[in-house]
């Protein structure tokens, strides 16, 4: 062959690869002379900065950059010959596209909002410096197939942990949104956190009355840099939403089973994270997944149709949020004297998880009562999470209709108490609050809960 | 036929029946004076009160006894010999057993107490008599099929509604209990309202350090005179529990999908109700069910071992529950003025339910240190639900560690609460209480996570 094995590859880079015998597309190990080791296939540089830099692509698919030195050994694990005989015989196998620039550059403008997470924080293009931020740069060179999708670029907007996110970042990130959608971006993507993921995205679909485009909220829930991080495959998944859907919805979108096969696009307000470390986390309770995502085949397959097509609806935004709300579960014997207190302190509102159809001990209804008396507005939400409330069956469940209590329908305990902290932010009315936490704004209330919405657990 | 075509009527009963030509056996549909109507297959009448009653099985499986007068109205809607032979046709049909009382009388003794519920609330033989209570005998009269399993007698303990169920009636429970096992029972049934069933089942498992026979937990979901009402299918399978199983563990016996085909027992402690109304709605979450249990063929299909079987321990009781602990759900922006106002009125326990591994807001660090320096036990679970608490993966967790938290393993957030109010009320001394919380004293936690344990989700 005359053309050259290791395209990009200068200096102290070139000279351990070549010393190896290595061609890009073979599979190498790299052990670094601090101790580390990575195994990948060995992809070309295109940065154009001379550094001593080796970038693989892991088995996760998600590329990373090693900085190497004379003592980094290079070891020749198996040639792209080999890799793609093996394919040929059905071995399951990574094959990176080795040319991933386009032969043309993507017509959709797709901007990354990054607010923080595993996603944002470890992605580190080279290794040992700790980039606690992305840039679209990064990204890019991370998961280069992405920007043979959209044109990527990104806001970095804040890098805090998701555990750490509150209402006065909700605002933040409703702001630059709203200024990238006025900018004219086909899409917005949103790197998140994964722990209060639902509670951010379910603000977003809140304050953006009207949504003229995508926003895809993405998140990993393992590390970029091992084995088994989704941060690459769900990154894609996320940049197709955002770039080549009609959905003007706000979804969060995440692998969708254990395996590399499928990201779901989950409506945000009816979605919730169900395991605390696996890939699949993220799932819809008493609704259907807005689509099926295929990464690797660039496929897009609606599972219902969305609330708002892209260019719909004008770009409409009602931003802020009212801090003085809670999020209350009930338990046997719970005290009255913590409705007080909420009361006292000022609380505007309250969402309670009560038990099954909607209901607390007698003994709350008394300081449920006081609190609405007191302009506090009360909802009523299940810990069951599936199905939906029903007061009118039950005893306890009238009486607390009685003292005021608002019946939450089918919506997630989470989404009705970041519904009810924008509602309050938006009138002053009670009775305008009433009418709003009850009417379906965002996809929120699902008026036909079908048998097929419950999983069926493997027995 | 010279057979008495209707064994035990007599009177105005038997008069409206044999107006109508109706045999044993017979659908026949009944409007009373004040224009009830029902439909069901005419059982025998067993009692030995002449009284004015027709017994009819309904198709839900449950009988109902229908007081009758001279204006009733019954109309013979299929014979039994036209049920059988479409039965044998292949169509869908309730074939009752005429002769549900058995040649001889089951061994096993087994004790239903009564707590309340929907399940002993309208189980009323003769409709009209509205009777809050169950007693031995209106359970066997509306589900003749228990008599044939054990000998059931029945200890009406209380008639509370779920919801309002708390820790001071833990401890009844647990010394009904205590004392039918100490009086020879077989197995224990406890008819319970759904909604905290969890809670309650919960406090019995700790409560028994030693068990020697199965206490099945029952309840249902609908109303036993509703055409779906699962009262008579979970109370076969409850009492096929008690008397027949040799897993002298607390379990949840409910439907185990919305079919007719098989109950679940599940483990008490890692169940949960998910749902608002179907029949369904308790699944095992990071477990497996103990059990399949066919009640129309009398079947038991172990799904795993028991933590004890049957005889193997003695009994050993340890009953009594702290009231004050709290379980506090956290959402984004909990102000830490919360935790503050639970460690100034005394609390001396508090389950978080955090977020992903175990997480909350770092502002919520020192009221938290704070609490734990007052003596207060912290313990950390998931509001995902599924999956393990590990809060040495981030920073977070770390400083919550640092903090003093208890890391809840696997448990549920309501299991943990209920186990915390158990363990404050037995050691005066905080490494005790954490030493107890880490271990695993009634399956609780669960060392060995599978992928099979995650629900499939129907997309």
């Amino acid at each position: 062959m005359s053309e050259d094995p290791l395209p990009g590859y200068t200096g102290v880079a070139r000279e351990v690869l070549s010393r190896a015998g290595a061609s890009i597309g073979d599979k190498v190990r790299i052990v670094t002379s601090d101790g580390r080791v990575f195994v990948g296939v060995l992809m070309p540089r295109y940065s154009i900065k001379p550094k001593p830099i080796v970038v693989l692509k892991l088995d996760n698919g998600y590329n990373i950059g090693i900085r190497v030195d004379e003592s980094t050994v290079v070891e020749l694990v198996k040639t792209r010959e080999a890799i793609l005989k093996e394919a040929a015989a059905g071995a399951p196998a990574v094959i990176p596209l080795l040319e991933e620039r386009p032969a043309q550059k993507p017509r959709e403008r797709v901007m990354v909002v990054g607010t923080g997470g595993t996603i944002a924080s470890k992605i580190e293009y080279e290794t040992g410096a700790v980039k606690p931020a992305l840039t679209a740069e990064d990204l890019v060179e991370a998961v280069p197939e992405i920007a043979t999708i959209a044109r990527i670029e990104a806001d970095v907007l804040m890098n805090i942990l998701s555990e750490n996110m509150k209402p006065e970042y909700w605002v933040k990130i409703v702001d630059a949104i709203a200024r990238h959608i006025d900018e004219g971006y086909d899409g917005i993507i949103v790197a998140h956190g994964t722990d209060t993921m639902t509670y951010t995205a379910s603000a977003i679909a809140f304050a953006f009355r009207g949504l003229p485009v995508p926003i895809a909220f993405v998140g990993s829930q393992r590390s970029s840099d091992r084995p088994s991080s989704d941060a690459a495959f769900n990154l894609i998944a996320a940049t197709l939403y955002a770039a080549k859907s009609d959905y003007a919805e706000v979804a969060i979108v995440m692998h969708g089973e254990t395996g590399d096969t499928y990201a779901l696009a989950n409506r945000a307000v009816k979605t919730r994270k169900m395991h605390t470390s696996r890939r699949d986390a993220f799932q819809p309770i008493n609704d259907k997944p807005l689509m099926r995502i295929y990464p690797f085949e660039k496929r897009l397959e609606p599972l219902q149709p969305p609330l708002h097509r892209r260019g719909e609806q004008e770009l409409r935004v009602e931003n802020g949020f009212e801090e003085k709300v809670a999020l209350v579960k009930y338990y046997p014997g719970m005290d009255g004297e913590i409705i007080d207190f909420l009361v006292d302190r000022g609380y505007k509102g309250i969402v309670l998880e009560g038990t099954g159809l909607g209901h607390v001990g007698e003994w709350l209804v008394e300081p449920i009562r006081r609190a609405v008396d007191n302009g506090v507005i009360v909802v009523m939400t299940s810990q069951t999470l599936f199905g939906r409330i029903n007061m009118n069956v039950y005893n306890t469940g009238r009486k607390l209709i009685a003292a005021g209590v608002i019946p939450g329908d089918d919506m997630l305990p989470e989404v009705a108490f970041v519904k009810l902290s924008w509602v309050l932010a938006h009138t002053s009315s009670l009775d305008e609050a009433k009418r709003l936490m009850r009417t379906n704004l965002a996809g929120e209330i699902n008026p036909r809960l079908t048998v097929d919405l419950y999983p069926r657990w493997l027995q």
